[in-house]
């Protein structure tokens, strides 16, 4: 059952009797309701009435309300307003453009600005590659999307996904001091994104899609690769992978297997399923087998676009085919990225021994955490309220960082794998419930980040 | 003749012998070479040696080389590093993008990012009005190039105009509040541009172009304006001509003449000239004449664009033609935005008594402002240099401050002749050296702010 989480907090302000144990009966009510008290702020108080922000966790807008009616059943007590503490933070956006020099006087003005930028003007246009020292794109990269699959929620368009990119861009700064846009573009045709991403390029060092959807996603992101000389990462692709794969190599130290021993479902190929795979394939797993709605992926299935067709040609030695359930007999790792609620008791028993259980569909995963314990070894999900929470905020700060320290012009795999490396390795001592580190563990996207500009150099880009 | 400003400063680490006049020579020299020495800063002393950095104002690369050899030719002194402050400020880029909010735990992470920035897309989707509430919309401005008319520097491309833009939007910051972010457009395709600005627009509340060549700005603006449900204003056009007729209103108040009873010369008819001309009609100036490189712009002209061609129907009512020189005489006030030098002292004395002159081509005016003061009663530049310089500064950042304030849906011409009265108004006693107010004067951008809002909630929009 879910818990009520920070994701929906609310602040009620309530009017009560001011006896000694209103504050009590307050919180007695919410939680019998449900609902979790943060905060507990006295704004007024009279002789006989006291005036009190309550903040709460709930589930859902239904819950609220269930907590609201809980709160005014009580004697003598008023809801005065019930503000949304997430509505609240997001009111004015949650980003500004900070000028890093001073212009205090005349002096800043004419070197900042007109007449001296002139000569600045002048010497990028002589030297093209003085932009990356001279302009913003030293350090800044565009988050773009077509608001295409926004979070799980599917095509919401540009301006619906706003306030993802906004967060997105507070992240690569909050964990990499890296200076990232929203690009929010109205438009899904593939060809005008591709155009319009190469005619803003200048001004950034990097491209982080975001949010787009598969199989349109694959296109984009390899056309853009051809053309720009900038490195553009698909973070639904490759930060999944790298996660993943960091997840899955600590999974294996703790439970004493070799990747190349092992069988590997990877359920749901779109963007994140098709990455993971590709990323992975050169560590030479034991046997892979991709599954989407249409069954384990094989080169007789009629339904294969290229990207299936790839991974069809490059997985599944056997050619077998079937269902999940058939994929699962004698699994040593299932990768989810698909959708809730798939897996039941008699799959997960039919794994091998010391199985690995990564379910990483949001909100839901495709399996109970809880229910997976009772048969796999570890158990990963892509939530914030459970152990093992596999999120791409390990990744793409750090690996931006080291493609901007570098300077690098592309992103390649080997710089991929290394960051995997360098995420596993932050964990010294990985254990059933630590095989990632916590998102807010500081050394993360600095050993991201050098293991990324160290191949980047090494590659000489 | 130009004096050296701190748009051309260096800083020059000089090791010298440690004599008791050592500086004194080392500034004297300098001087002689034509720099002006702005900083001493001792950086190491011995016994026989000493090691300054000296800052000083120069003209340009070949005047630092003879400040640089003057100091050379010092007996025992020794020029290590000549470092261009103006390039110093730009390492790096003038930028960065700030989270608004605190990212410190995870509770933060959940409101600010998934899961709970879902129900804010959602919002968002079902009401989309809801952009400009929670998201940066709400305060950011776009700064839109194809860098096709940079400064004065011509067709530079998009790379090279960076840096102009990034410090347009450092003044946006410094001088309303509004966040504004740089797009320097690698093509100059007019329908490219005008569809690539139509799709990033959802993260905007504003669009200003910049540094756009006429008359390809003139198309490019007046399509977005009619496609975007957000104000669009080309400060070279309208930027300009707020300033001009801000500057124009207290020059009149100076030398005690009305508009009605003035004869206009506007000479260069591109982006700026053009703007002004189509803001002040409806003010009703006595005449007005146009001027170009074909000379007085009139019907009969056989080389008129579009842009041409309504100036010429809308100016010039007796259908004069003719050179600069035969549209000066008699002439009250003369609007200069083409190029160097284009006025002597013959035609200045052929205006009208109490001329006013505003030479504005940069850097160096169609006249030389101290000539001009021989024969004109009120002159202006575009230069800090010199008193009364019309700077644009003194009008986008207000204008976009009360355009977002108001959240405006378009700029009209009313909004834009009220912020040229606001700017105007700061001033409250003109006398000919002082037209306009300084663009460090905190009041400007607040009283612009204030008039554009005010006219824009009065348009209901």
């Amino acid at each position: 059952m879910p818990v009520p989480g920070p994701g929906y907090s609310i602040t009620a302000r309530v009017s009560a009797p001011a006896s000694s144990g209103a504050a009590g009966e307050l919180a007695a009510a919410i939680g019998r309701a449900g609902g979790v008290v943060t905060a507990f702020d006295v704004v007024d108080a009279s002789a006989d009435r006291i005036l009190i922000d309550i903040s709460c966790n709930a589930l859902s807008a239904d819950h609220v309300r269930t907590i609201t009616e809980a709160l005014t059943a009580l004697a003598g007590v008023e809801v005065r307003k019930v503000s949304d503490r997430t509505f609240l933070m997001h009111l004015g956006g949650k980003l500004e453009v900070t000028p890093k020099i001073s212009l205090r006087n005349r002096d800043d003005l004419s070197r900042a600005y007109t007449p001296g930028v002139a000569r600045v003007c002048q010497a990028i246009a002589a030297n093209p590659d003085d932009a990356r020292r001279l302009t913003i794109k030293r350090n800044t990269v565009a988050v773009v999307t077509d608001g295409s699959a926004v979070l799980g929620l599917g095509n919401l368009g540009a301006a619906a996904a706003l306030p993802v990119m906004e967060g997105k861009a507070a992240l690569f700064k909050r964990f990499a001091g890296v200076d990232a846009w929203p690009v929010v573009l109205d438009t899904q045709d593939p060809d005008e994104i591709v155009s319009i991403v190469r005619a803003i390029a200048p001004a950034y060092g990097g491209i982080n899609l975001e949010d787009i959807a598969a199989p349109r996603c694959f296109a984009i992101e390899s056309r853009l690769r051809a053309e720009l000389d900038i490195p553009v990462f698909h973070d639904d692709q490759h930060g999944t992978a790298v996660v993943v794969l960091a997840a899955l190599r600590n999974a294996m130290r703790v439970v004493g297997k070799r990747l190349a021993d092992c069988k590997v479902v990877v359920c749901g190929v779109g963007a994140a399923g098709s990455a993971i795979i590709r990323l992975m394939l050169p560590e030479r797993p034991g046997e892979v087998l991709a599954v989407d709605l249409g069954g384990i992926v094989h080169p007789g299935r009629k339904d294969l676009d290229d990207n299936l067709a790839w991974i069809a040609a490059h997985t599944n030695s056997a050619r077998t085919s079937g269902a999940l359930a058939e994929a699962l007999v004698g699994a040593d790792v299932f990768v989810g990225v698909s959708a809730p609620n798939l897996l039941g008791e008699p799959e997960l028993a039919s794994m091998a021994a010391d199985a690995v259980v990564f379910a990483l569909a949001n909100p839901d995963p495709e399996v109970d955490p809880l229910l997976a314990h009772r048969h796999a070894a570890v158990v990963a999900t892509g939530r914030s309220d459970y152990p093992n929470q596999i999120n791409n905020v390990l990744v793409f700060p750090g690996v931006f960082r080291g493609l901007l320290d570098a300077q690098a012009r592309r992103v390649t795999d080997p710089m991929l794998r290394a960051a995997a490396a360098a995420v596993a390795g932050v964990v010294a001592d990985p254990n059933p419930s630590f095989i990632v580190p916590s998102v807010f563990d500081p050394t993360v996207s600095v050993e991201v980040a050098r293991a990324v500009a160290g191949v980047a150099r090494a590659e000489g880009r």
